[in-house]
């Protein structure tokens, strides 16, 4: 019987914050405030430059395919971003606009991985990372990592686990849902390494940006030898528009030129003439706002989470997330999830959604929320764990 | 080395007319007038109405995610569409919304082909049909079609060439490049045939709706088990909106949910919300005004090119193509389509981007412009051939 569904979906699966999702919903429609720690998107609206750029293009109706590479002057404002960011010369032709970080990686992935090669990452990560490998039938293999290396993977455990099978390695910084980044110093060995052992380096940037400390370093300061994934999802605001990027190394310009024709045709085109508005000042100060009050955020839920005792073994220098040790209160965090969402109405994201490695031990709450309803939900959170 | 493009990109290629659109394009810019009948997107602009339910969307500025299926709403306006349009009883939880037909065949390719697996399809069809085949490391089985049966593949067809590592069959009605139909007969013939056969029979209906002179069947009439992709690009006037959707059978399901979350997270939101207002009476009145246009430009080309004498072996039925026969004037049709731009400024399609067979001796018109550009292009045209 042929009419089955594809081996490779026995190996991908659903992410368990969907079932807490729907059920704060239900609740919801029952009457119940929910406070939504769990989204991994900014509650912040596009900034309103962006909308009326968007809203500009539509005004003319011709909404109609770009090039498949995305539109010109857009690859050429994200390559004159890396100069004035990160002081890196790039050259337009190897930036390609995609729907999404998602549409970078099925770029990234299609042109590069072969059946049965190997992707090292870290446990935990991005949960769609093991699963756009497997799409293509090629092999996640992970790495647990804990707090002795930020929880990244660094040039030292990257050599030590590299065989045969290896295509390339996958780094996050900063990463979610650990929230750590990689140093600039541990970059550039990580990538050193992986160019000796002549793998691909893939880097997902994708919360560059929002990064409260330091700023975070590009693989791309350090070689054009790796694959950058980056998204105007987050950092920009625009999550629903679907538009992001990959930067791909020379050899590989073509190769992606050809597939991102076949897969997608192009990005969806107002959201390119929209996103052209994200690099005018009085948008790039609308964005250090939000990432100071992000900082606020930070600031006021790490400090709370310790007091309530749990363990937060890094601090997060960076995205929306502190990933938090529970296991004070239980040895199950998915349970720990659900029975929160349902007495208390403060909905989470548990461990296992990340991967493996101390999974049940872990869940991850994500600032997206004002500090008002942050504090509501540790009053919250407090009388559950004193119950 | 493992730093190398993938194995499977060797098999994936740029379209052909890329390069022409290019040379037009600088044609263009040196002054030239170039009379585009190249293009597979419609002229017109996408409808007021569904432009206005986009700005009305940015307006709000929450253009967060949407469920990965899409939003509920629209995806029970599809429902109720093919009630209306075919008689057809469907469970909105089988349609999911998706980033154009492309990502509709990513999703259905993706759920249900295993590594080399074969996917039947005519040749001539749509270049990336074989290109997302060749993503998950499927194979593609082409099968010669001809006019004797409408370009298209026939359950007869269907049965003589099935064999052991096929998976499923894969067809266009109206077809793109020719713009034949496969009539209600044949269609439910085939696709008895290969749910006899156990294998996935995949519908592209991107097409419909554009057809003028009977209505064209849904696969979805004749079985519940079939993948039926189709679009918002074509007919409802929307390519640079990226949006589309897939019809699964019930048992794939589970495994379309989890695969949209992890390759798209959802499509774009403001082209859901604009696409809802597609089912209004007042667009589908302006839907039909553009029918009628294009079957007036239809049989205006159509009679003007057998005058001229190209052959048409099957009158196009619907799409927006002509697949004219150019074997009188040339053996290589791509050099033909290469002088005619140069030398006239038309700019139309050769028949090697839809595959090999008899591809020298064809060349695809597209009347995506209007009765008078084309009536210049006829002129051009002759001027070209009586050289
Ligand atoms: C680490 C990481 N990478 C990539 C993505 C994909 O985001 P998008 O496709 O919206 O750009 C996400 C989204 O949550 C993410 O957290
Ligand atoms: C036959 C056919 N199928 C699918 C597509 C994909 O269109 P879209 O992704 O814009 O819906 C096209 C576009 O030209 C087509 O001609």
């Amino acid at each position: 019987m042929k009419q089955q569904v594809a081996e490779r979906m026995q190996g991908i699966s659903a992410f368990y914050v969907m079932e807490l999702l729907q059920r704060a919903k239900e609740l919801e429609r029952l009457g119940r405030d929910i406070i939504h720690m769990e989204i991994g998107e900014p509650d912040f609206p596009t900034p309103q430059g962006v909308i009326d750029a968007g809203r500009a293009l539509l005004q003319t109706g011709e909404v109609k395919y770009t090039a498949a590479a995305g539109l010109p002057e857009l690859r050429s404002c994200i390559a004159d971003y890396y100069q004035q960011q990160y002081g890196v010369k790039l050259d337009a032709r190897r930036v390609f606009i995609t729907p999404g970080a998602s549409g970078a990686f099925l770029l990234a992935f299609g042109i590069s991985l072969n059946p049965g090669e190997q992707v090292m990452m870290s446990d935990p990560c991005y949960p769609c990372n093991d699963n756009f490998v497997r799409l293509f039938n090629g092999k996640t293999h992970f790495v647990d990592v804990d707090a002795t290396t930020g929880y990244q993977l660094t040039a030292d455990l990257i050599a030590r686990h590299w065989h045969q099978a290896s295509k390339g390695v996958l780094v996050a910084s900063p990463s979610n849902p650990t929230g750590t980044l990689l140093g600039e110093g541990e970059l550039q060995r990580a990538i050193d390494t992986v160019n000796d052992l002549g793998g691909c380096f893939y880097s997902d940037e994708i919360y560059h940006g929002l990064v409260y400390d330091q700023s975070a370093a590009s693989a791309l300061q350090f070689s054009d030898d790796v694959f950058v994934i980056n998204s105007f999802s987050k950092y920009f605001g625009m999550t629903g528009w679907r538009i992001g990027w990959l930067v791909v190394p020379d050899g590989f310009v073509e190769a992606a030129e050809k597939l991102a024709q076949n897969i997608f045709i192009s990005t969806p085109t107002h959201s390119q003439h929209a996103a052209l508005a994200s690099f005018t000042p009085e948008n790039k100060a609308e964005l250090e706002r939000r990432r100071l009050e992000f900082k606020t955020r930070r600031d006021f839920l790490y400090e709370n989470l310790l007091k309530l005792g749990f363990k937060i073994a890094c601090k997060p220098e960076g995205a929306f997330y502190i990933y938090a040790d529970c296991s004070a209160f239980t040895d199950n965090s998915f349970e720990f999830a659900r029975s929160l969402l349902e007495q208390e109405g403060v909905a989470v994201t548990p461990g296992r959604d990340f991967g493996q490695h101390l999974a049940d031990q872990h869940i991850r709450f994500a600032y997206t929320a004002s500090v008002d309803r942050m504090a509501a939900a540790l009053e919250r959170l407090e009388r559950f764990l004193c119950r």
